[in-house]
């Protein structure tokens, strides 16, 4: 049983509404010397048995297709114990 | 400048439609072997200066106050450097 976790995240050239908001409400809240922000989604995936080389090419390919939109987010695929 | 990650994530005996649907779509492009997805959101903080514990408590408040619902959700904090 592993864990993978994929994040994807806007392009940092890609400009995000969300974050900005965020941002904006930290602000207002009184919490300063926040610069930027930028909201992604996680997604955390059990894996039945071992995750091998194979699968991890397999996931990464589905979050690139499935769970990502190469034209405006990158992702990160980590494997966790 | 710090960055810090707030994860956000339903807890988990909160049914996650939208992992359920991930998970289905999975199986439908051929990825075996994944028993469980769960969907959440990520938001990374550009922090000016030094993350201090009175800083990283206050940006825990918010976390639990603005980021998240703790009713339904968790959430981590976690400082990079």
């Amino acid at each position: 049983m592993a864990r993978v976790v994929v994040n994807v995240a806007l392009k940092p050239e890609i400009l995000d509404p969300q974050g900005r908001a965020v941002q904006g409400a930290f602000g207002r809240l009184g919490l300063t010397g926040v610069t930027d922000v930028r909201q992604g989604k996680q997604f955390v995936l059990t894996v039945d048995g071992e995750v091998t080389p194979a699968k991890l090419e397999e996931i990464k390919h589905i979050a690139e297709t499935l769970l990502s939109n190469p034209v405006i987010e990158d992702f990160t695929v980590e494997v966790q114990a």
